[in-house]
């Protein structure tokens, strides 16, 4: 499952490609092309057939965009990605320009000239991206151009086909609620709006409400597909018939009509000609379907997906298969832990090499419980010494580096198992750890404890946990570039919404709702340190004399934290009394299940502080 | 300056002044009307002329609306206003509903008929305000109609006159900045928004530009006035005349041209005869003036006020002032709960002689430095036992209470001097209080000050501070339904934008942002507890190894918290640092200004623990 990206070659291509796409441009009159990281499904994870930003400019992140001008190009990243854009981008055939100082929109609209025509596939952006783009253009005189085929297809030779990852059914004991009653939650929903039908373009959405699981798109359950839910009547759900047994399109076809992708946008015609009221969100929905909906007469009632915070509040046997797919997790994470212990001082131990080790406990351990690991959960990150500081690192032959003594390695890494996804970070000491270095992650600890143990009233947003996350950091004057948590899906999106911990995270957190909670430390050129768990909000048990319901956290992640790294003097006794149960518990949950040597290992990695 | 408001009369009018405007809304074809509480400036405290809501309904709070149609009228409030309103409004006369569960668009919309014309008055209603007003009315074929004059005065006999107080200069060394250098700061703001002219209706936005103040309204210090400013050219200042002595005349001709209010409408059209693009706020621009101007085919640029921002981020000046204020506030804080602890065991004190003995000893800390007390900064809150628990409490004669033994009494108040405005809460016990009042103002204290020893980075957003006020709170299954602070204007508004520290505080700090901080706890029926400082955003002080530059607060008050009510076990180390830290700030700003008596009673309130 682990595959290296190799970018040499790539980038040097790129110098070619985008002359090959100007002289395509010229040929169909435009002055400029739109080229985001994105697919029709506005997937985070590509197919390989939807990598045109990789392909045509080098850049691999997961989140960016470019635009290709006659004279000029540019490839626009936010912080975490300039350090690797720098060196994936050749500067000859694009700038790198950084989007948090220098959006798209401002970039380009500082270059165009009236009368420009920029033309942009609106199948890969959503009807909210090309109304601000369209904004940009026409605030100068120029004009945004929707192409019927992508120019980056027709000169991108042997551009990969189309995933046809074969489809599963989600069983009932996993998914927890049936799809008739999906369905039923959702058309109340589209009545509250008034809305009588709603489009499902993210493939998540489309796998939650069909329980469905496919195997499009590498590490991500979801297989890629559209969906038309209605108020009153059938749905559809749009996809490619080769990903479908006859049992699962049996299965399928008793709740909903299935049709090819193809078959898309004339539906999209049929609930115009309805004269429907068609709920979208604008930030999702691509701008190909919301604007053939209003070009066909249709209304499109604009307005937060609602299968998004259903999905997000997972229910009990989702939960319970959390549970257990982290008892699994945790059980590798362990025996890595404790081999990585034993072999680190050999001085062998390179990052692609404990990422295979980490990725073979990880099979074993699906097999101890006779279930199996479908897939990592993401391209498994993995930085000794300074390579921890890029927080999105992702190894290749080139940069990867031997783990040295006296030294930091982080690990972040997950599991997609059938019960469950899981992310867990660990950052080890390997040698002996400078007072800095311990000062940093007993802080980084702290923060993560911090939010282990609120208790928060319900209504409560993401925004004003992320910031226990911070405070013990904020007190050194040191902070973090990246949110505290993100959600995370049941056998889905390793990052779901709409939840998070971060400063914009406006959504309440609610009972069921998986996340995150991960602070990091990070020394440019030094180390990186984050220590990462999987938490589920739940009601929390009332205390005598408290006057309101409160909710807290229940861990899900089960993996000893590194105290060779813990200035346990720095803690206080809530924090020690936290640390010490945690630890009771991770080994309480695998002592049985571990080998002699690994058990010697768990019960000095977990003893009390 | 202390007045009580008597509701009994008003209360038993309200079925026959309703019944006057129901005649009044038929006879212009009316079949109902919006009552905002609200004058043509959006004020948060109105002149006695904008009492609309007051004079026909009874309901006396800071904030809620009316509707009336002719079956039925509601007065809508929220949560703080719910007990009041039940007791100030007549259910023979309307029916008082919970805006958080029941908005008026959608009490309104359930009791509409297709072709049903709502009347409201433009002046009263922004243009946000008016266009989701509309909708609602649209969405089942109704219509809102603006009225030329509100149908209200028309059947108010003696309606007061708009107030005529009049205009003093507010002199360079108190602001800080001149008005040249305001409107040019104004100026660079338009630009960036591409916008020609800026219409300002808020009283203490044109107050700030103009360094004037005023005396129209009670306990504000921004005089009623229109202002229109330009990125070219001179500004427009629309305010009565006979407000202006000739020498304020002359000052202000100086860098605006001055005008009647009337004479706005036209002022309006000229904009948009001119084809400028016109920025107003929304939320803030009368509806009247907004539609004129799209109607004359004027360009509309919605956007947030800029001088909000600049207005909030206080200069050297403004905050040199602010800390003198403090000094001769605290000076009368320190003198009342002296003679409070003296007096209160006779048992002759009640809440409003304890508000007009508070006041005296205002009025002669002010004296003693030169200064003078220019008006209270709003109604006093005192709220002895179970009144203590009414947030926005605010005695007559009926509600007034003795200060029991073995209770709590709690006094919010503030000053506006010359130098700035003052907002400040202390709970105090009277007698012996019970362990879990000590308990819960222990809690209450432990949240203020956890804001108060903030370190934060820039960026972070008020609803991030709010949190920390909570924490003690939480972790007791505790909380409290009103935000931790909002922003304190210099000598003018006690309340201001944008700042806030609330869930909804989603703006940045920034240095020079005064605000106060003031959690609270209340058990209804038996006590409330507040706690509240104002603070001002400073860049905090580096620390050794920090990376990142920070900012933190300064305490401007300077008023002893009552250590009978604290629970020293319950504080870490770090808090009884700051507790006694801030004591000793206390101690040395009065102790050589107060009488011996006093000063012995300051020492002992001021000990260390």
């Amino acid at each position: 499952m682990f595959q290296i990206f190799d970018v040499r070659g790539e980038r040097a291509a790129s110098v070619v490609r985008i002359a090959a796409l100007r002289d395509r441009l010229r040929a169909e009159g435009l002055d400029g092309f739109i080229v985001p990281h994105s697919d029709e499904h506005q997937s985070e994870y590509l197919p390989p057939s939807a990598e045109r930003l990789a392909w045509l400019t080098g850049f691999t992140g997961s989140a960016g965009s470019a635009v290709v001008l006659h004279d000029a190009a540019a490839v626009f990243v936010d912080g975490r990605y300039t350090l690797q854009a720098a060196a994936e981008v050749d500067p000859a055939a694009a700038t790198v320009v950084a989007s948090a100082e220098t959006p798209l929109g401002k970039w380009l609209s500082a270059r165009l000239k009236p009368g420009d025509r920029i033309g942009y596939d609106p199948w890969l952006s959503t009807v909210g991206e090309a109304r601000k783009l369209a904004k940009r253009c026409a605030d100068v005189g120029a004009v945004l151009v929707p192409v019927a085929t992508n120019p980056i297809d027709a000169i991108w030779p042997r551009r990969p086909t189309a995933p046809l990852g074969p489809v599963d059914l989600h069983p009932q004991a996993l998914a927890g609620e049936a799809v008739v009653d999906k369905l039923r939650r959702v058309a109340t929903k589209l009545g509250e709006r008034k809305a009588d039908a709603l489009v499902l373009a993210k493939a998540d959405a489309v796998a939650w409400t069909f329980n469905i699981r496919g195997a499009d798109v590498a590490h991500n359950a979801a297989p890629l597909a559209f969906a038309i839910l209605r108020r009153e009547g059938r749905p559809q759900l749009f996809i490619d018939a080769r990903k479908l047994s006859n049992a699962v399109r049996a299965a399928l076809a008793d709740v909903a009509d299935i049709a090819e992708p193809a078959a898309l946008p004339e539906a999209i015609d049929g609930l115009a000609a309805a004269k429907l009221r068609v709920l979208a969100d604008p930030e999702e929905i691509p701008a190909a379907l919301g604007e053939r909906l209003v070009a066909a007469g249709g209304v499109l009632v604009e307005g937060e997906d609602p299968t998004l915070l259903l999905k997000a509040r997972k229910n009990t046997a989702e939960i319970d298969g959390a549970r257990k797919a982290h008892l699994r997790d945790g059980l590798a994470m362990v025996r890595f832990l404790a081999w990585l212990d034993r072999t680190a001082p050999s001085g062998t131990i390179d990052e692609i090499g404990a990422i295979e080790a980490l990725e073979r406990f990880r099979s074993a351990a699906a097999h101890d419980d006779g279930s199996a690991l479908v897939d990592i959960s993401f391209d498994t990150i993995a930085g000794a010494g300074p390579n921890g500081a890029i927080v999105h690192y992702r190894v290749n032959r080139d940069s990867n580096r031997k783990l040295d003594q006296d030294s930091l390695f982080l690990i972040d890494s997950g599991g997609q198992y059938r019960d469950g996804t899981t992310d867990v970070t660990r950052t080890v000491a390997i040698g002996t750890p400078t007072a800095e270095m311990r000062d940093r992650f007993t802080r980084v600890l702290r923060g993560m404890i911090a939010v282990s143990r609120a208790r928060f009233p319900a209504g409560t947003a993401g925004a004003q946990i992320d910031v226990l996350a911070r405070l013990p950091q904020w007190e050194a004057g040191l902070d973090y570039d990246h949110g505290t948590g993100h959600g995370v899906g049941s056998f889905l999106s390793v990052h779901e919404g709409p939840q998070r911990l971060s400063k914009t995270g406006h959504v309440a957190l609610e009972p069921g709702m998986i996340l995150s909670n991960e602070p990091g430390s990070y020394r440019t050129g030094a180390f990186g340190i984050r220590i990462e768990n999987l938490v589920v909000v739940t009601p929390a048990v009332a205390i005598p004399g408290g006057e309101r319901p409160m909710l807290g956290f229940e861990t899900l992640t089960l993996v000893p934290i590194d105290l060779r790294l813990v200035d346990v003097a720095q803690l206080g006794k809530a924090e020690r009394d936290w640390l010490n149960a945690y630890h009771a518990r991770v080994r309480a949950a695998h002592g049985k299940r571990v080998s002699p040597e690994d058990r010697a290992w768990l019960e000095a990695a977990t003893r009390a502080v």
